[in-house]
């Protein structure tokens, strides 16, 4: 027999409230996204940290976004090797097949996964070192970032430069794939680079001239 | 000069928004999820579909939901084989540095990755058959789920039963994992396989002792 | 011998119908609560009054609502005189120990505690005024809230706004408390005033710019 | 302007959600409970703990249980010396007004309390036996019960004799107000002593005749 359990109490209760609710009341809306297809403008690309719910930041209906979020909000560069790219494959079907407007990157404070890279690197963490370790291997896509930032003495200011190295990689590396580039160049799809400071609530925008993060 | 944009002002807007309202009434319990760390007691996996968003079916605070949203909610197995996985470091950091309670598997109707698939595997998507489709070679995961629903006749039965093997084959997979399967053998995580009817806002659930889907 | 009777036979089939279905699907996390120890987001301070569960009406899983409850959900003012004082040590320990990031006082409709006080205070319950009442000693701390209400003529509308006076009552008097004023001055914690139509299923909050109760 | 602020938007929408099913589906047993009064048939004492939810463990409904939640289960001997005593107006208005037919004390494993206590009554928590900590002075009650387990040499043991002692303290003291004794003797009155082991699910209830906690 499979693993699998009840969902408790607590959660079944609140479905129940959210159909009577939120659904009861978009109804008309969820069956035409239904039958019409979603058409979403815009994908998002952040972390899975419970912390940082973008439909929460910009209060997204259902239908807006399309979310892919993985540890470190981190895009792999492009690699035609034949092999399963989870990532990749979120970023070729909003692209290609959606047609989506824009892919906003959110990076964000206190990243578990960017703290993971910079123990590793920095050799506090040979654990992370082992073939074995998922978590590793996924965040070597940073190492570049941490070659960058770590000369930065204060250690705050090191690891909020790697969480917004993390954005700038995904950014760079989401132009290695032809589709985005060739959409991007044709003006059909704008990149954006976002940092959240879960703290504050603050919310940084990478601006491409000035090569930093500005507060929004 | 690196491609980025600057945010659209809708999406501003709503930002500070946010800020103004659901931030400020939250901030002292995002200062304390911020300087404590997040506790989540579930890990989910959903897909990136913009129709479906966890969050919002179970009305999930801040810090109770770890998320990783990919195409299917496709969980690969287990491959120790030190290359990159973007799941499964998902997987690993929730369960082995989160420690979660629980692992939710939420699939859903009208997915498309899984309309890819049945496409594939029936012949009619042969672009998807090659080893440049980062989607085709992903929903390859999916595979074994269709040998077992391909005889359906009814179209729209076939394709919700590969929706619930998408889930079933999560849940599968899940279990290859050691730290997983330790951690259910140990009662410390249970599994949930969930799939959402995104036209009428059903939720069913995976039922191990019937082996099949019930309402909530 | 003491005085201890076995439980009734209802009450324990009942029990044995939580351990086996809600305590066994959610068995994990309640190790972990115990492992980890409780971090509640959430102080309320609500009635005895077998009819409003503040669990149930937010749906509240284990772990998230830290729960005092008296008579009429009242607050006394702080007195640091070494006497035993329940509800502030209730909240001392919510604030300092656990460091709770809200506080909601949770009033109700046909409340008896604030029938007594209307009774005692327009002289209709000499009883309460006896030293011997605790009812009536613990209701003194609404009186002044009947001197503000006392002259509404309807006696429904007076009831009511006496029943909000009580939590009125009790956020100002949270004020009293040193550490509860130095959390909330410096953002740490909020205060929330809420008062529940037991007949209804109504909820109004404390509108504070506005300074009155509001539907939810 | 007063110190109170609105309900985070999770609250407010689960708080809909539970008008929406739960009232709804029983809106008719509701008001009842409104226009003819409650009529619980039992008190129960508890822990603020939020780990403990008395409602949850006996599937109560509304209307069955009249709950007073402390620090630590605690009942103070009778004290008629005009002063406030929040906990014993909430016994004398369940047994002299609502006529309750029992009255549950309920203990649990891991209380936060009762590990006050400890450390004060042992020498470790110093800041307790100020006069200005209300929790220390609350856990004044529970002095005596130490004195009869500190010679308990295994700290789990002791802690859990402690907790167990909380409990026999709470039914000792209520047979010290007159109106509990007589209603007891009258046989108009029960009394439980019960103590729940928060990682195991456990409960156990205090057998009189025995005079020792022995599992449901």
């Amino acid at each position: 027999m499979r693993n699998a359990k009840p969902l408790p109490g607590s959660l079944v209760q609140r479905y129940h409230g959210w159909r009577a609710t939120t659904f009861a009341e978009n109804a008309s809306w969820y069956r035409r996204l239904a039958t019409e297809g979603q058409r979403p403008r815009t994908m998002v690309i952040s972390c899975c940290d419970s912390r940082v719910h973008v439909t929460s930041i910009f209060g997204a209906e259902q239908g807006e976004f399309f979310i892919h979020r993985n540890i470190a909000n981190l895009v792999p560069p492009y690699e035609s090797d034949g092999a399963r790219h989870g990532t990749s494959a979120a970023i070729e079907y909003a692209v290609t097949a959606l047609r989506v407007s824009q892919i906003m990157i959110l990076g964000h404070s206190l990243c578990g996964g960017v703290q993971g890279c910079e123990a590793m690197c920095s050799g506090h963490a040979p654990e992370l070192e082992s073939p074995d370790s998922f978590v590793g291997r996924w965040m070597d896509l940073l190492r570049p970032g941490w070659e960058k930032v770590r000369g930065i003495e204060d250690a705050d200011e090191r690891r909020e430069a790697l969480e917004k190295e993390a954005v700038l990689t995904s950014l760079d590396n989401l132009m290695t794939f032809p589709f985005v580039a060739a959409a991007v160049e044709a003006g059909d799809l704008a990149l954006h680079g976002l940092w959240n400071d879960i703290t504050q609530g603050g919310l940084e925008i990478y601006d491409a001239s000035a090569d930093r993060f500005v507060a929004l």
